[in-house]
C-alpha cells in the first residue's frame, strides 16, 4: 500500500545519519499479531506498543535462555529499565503478524543492552534497543548480572 | 526512597556515556498525573507510557503554539513518527504529578525534532525525543513543513 | 458529525431494554482529554479506555472526600475490582474534553459502587459503573469498608 | 494463593445476586499470555486490559467462522461496541496463561452480543460479554448483519 511505501521512504531517508547498524545473526525471535486496540486514529500501530512488543520478546527471550524472568527474580534480582530507542521505517497495521527478532547486544557489569528488530514477511519494518541494569532486589544497589545468566546468554549468542 | 535513589545512581551512571546534552530553556510545559493504570507490577510507571506523555506534550504544544494539531490536518498535512527515545533517570509512581517539558529541537525540510524533560518536584526524571516527518496528507509525500507553523515554532522557540 | 448520530441512535435502541436509571445528582466529577494513544483505527476512542477513565475519576473522587487512595492503603486496606460495566452511547474522538461524572451508588458490608456518566459539552455519551470489595491489606479477607471512609462518602453523596 | 482465593470468595459472593448464567458449550477459544506491560502496582492484571482480551478472542472467533473481520468490512459494514461488561473472578497475573472461550450469545436485526469466559488452568477467572451493532459502512445506519455472517455463526454455535 501506498502509505506503507512512502512512509519507508521517509524513513529510510531521515535515518540514515543515524548510523544504526544492522544487526545480522539474530538467532531468536517470537511473534505478535498487532490488535485492534493498539492501533490509532492514523489507522496503525500507535508508537508507544513497540515498547510492550521489545518487553515480550524480552521475557520470550529470557524463558528461552535464562530460565525466565521469574528465575531471575527467584535468584534475588531486579532489572530496571534505563533507556529505550525505537526507529520506525514502515507502519504496522491491524491483524499483521511482526516478528521481534531479539538478542542481548552488550552486558557489561550491571548492564545490558537488548537489541531488537521487527519484520513483517522478512522485510524490517522497526528496529530498537532497551538498555537495562541488574538490581539487587533487596538493597536495589546495582550488582554484576548472575553469572549463570550471562552464561546463558554468551552461550545463546555464541551460536548465532 | 531508596529504591529511587538507588536507581538515580544506575540511570545516572549508565548514562553519562551518552552525552545527552541537557537543554536549557524549555518554555514550555504540561502536567499530567500518572494513573493507576499505567503502573506495572513493579510498582512504578511502564516504560512505554512515557512516550504516550511526550504526545500528550506536543499535542499541548501545537495547541499553544501552532493553533494545534487539527489546524495541521486541515491545511492538508499529516506526521509521522520516525524515531523514539526515553532515558529513564528515576522511576515515576502512581499519582506523582509530573511536568513534561517541550520544545521542537530542530526542524529540517520535512523533518523535525522534539525534546523532552519531565521533572517531579523539579527534579529530571526522564528525558527524551521523538523525530517526526511531515507528509502531505493526500500523496503521503515527505513535504516542507508549512511556512506558518515553521514560523510559529521559530517565534516560540526563540523567546525561550 | 454523521457517525455520533447514527451510533448514539444505536446505542439507545439497544440499551433500553436494560432499564440503565440514569442517576440524577452526580455530585462530582473530573474531566479527560481523550490522547491520541487512547484513540483506535475505527477513528474513536478505543472501548477499553473508559474504564481508564473511571478508575482516574474513582481515584479524584477519593482525594477529594476520603483523603486520597494513598490514606485508605496506609489505614490498611486495599480494594479489588470484582465488576465493571460500561454503555456506549456516542463516540468520543480525539482531543475530546470529557467530564466523568463519578458518585458512590451503593455501601454495603465490605462492597460498594462507584457510578459514572460521561458527558461532552452537556451530553451524555456514556455511562457506567464499577464494583468493588474492600479487604485488609495483611489477611486479604474481605472487611467491612473503614467507617470514617463510609462516612466521608456519606456525607458526599447526602449533599448532592 | 491466598489472594486468589479470598478474592475468589468475595466475587462469588457479590456476584451470585446478578444471576450471572454459566454457558456451558464454548466450542472456541484463544489463548493470551498476560504481559508485563498488563500488570499494575498491585501486582494483577489491570482491570481494562480484559476488553482488549475479549476484543482479542473476537478477531480469532471471527478469522475462524466467518473470513476475518477485514472480510467483514470489504463486504461495506462496521460493528461498533454497545456494551461492555467484565466479571473479575480471581486475578490474574504476569505471564499467567489465559484461555478467552468465546461465542455468540445472541444475533439480533443488527445487534449481536458474544459472551466471554477467561480460564486458567481449567479454573473461570474471569466472564464477560460485548453487545455490538452493525452498521452499514458507508451510511452508518444500523443494518442486518449480513447474512453470510449470521449463517456462519449459526453453524458455528450449532455444533458446540
Amino acid at each position: 500500500m501506498a502509505l506503507a511505501d512512502k512512509r519507508g521512504q521517509v524513513g529510510n531517508g531521515v535515518c540514515h545519519s543515524l548510523r544504526v547498524t544492522r544487526v545480522e545473526g539474530f538467532r531468536f525471535s517470537t511473534d505478535v499479531t498487532v490488535r485492534f486496540a493498539e492501533t490509532d486514529a492514523q489507522g496503525v500501530a500507535h508508537n508507544a506498543n513497540y515498547l510492550v512488543w521489545f518487553e515480550v520478546a524480552r521475557v520470550a527471550y529470557l524463558a528461552e535462555y535464562a530460565g525466565g524472568y521469574s528465575a531471575i527474580r527467584e535468584q534475588g534480582f531486579e532489572s530496571f529499565v534505563l533507556e529505550s530507542h525505537v526507529r520506525y521505517v514502515q507502519p504496522a497495521r491491524f491483524d499483521d503478524r511482526l516478528r521481534i527478532h531479539t538478542r542481548v547486544g552488550e552486558v557489561r557489569g550491571a548492564r545490558f543492552r537488548f537489541d531488537y528488530e521487527i519484520t513483517r514477511d522478512g522485510e524490517v519494518i522497526a528496529s530498537g534497543s532497551t538498555s537495562h541494569a541488574c538490581v539487587d532486589a533487596k538493597t536495589l544497589r546495582p550488582t554484576r548480572i548472575p553469572q549463570n545468566l550471562a552464561d546463558a546468554i554468551a552461550r545463546a549468542e555464541a551460536s548465532s
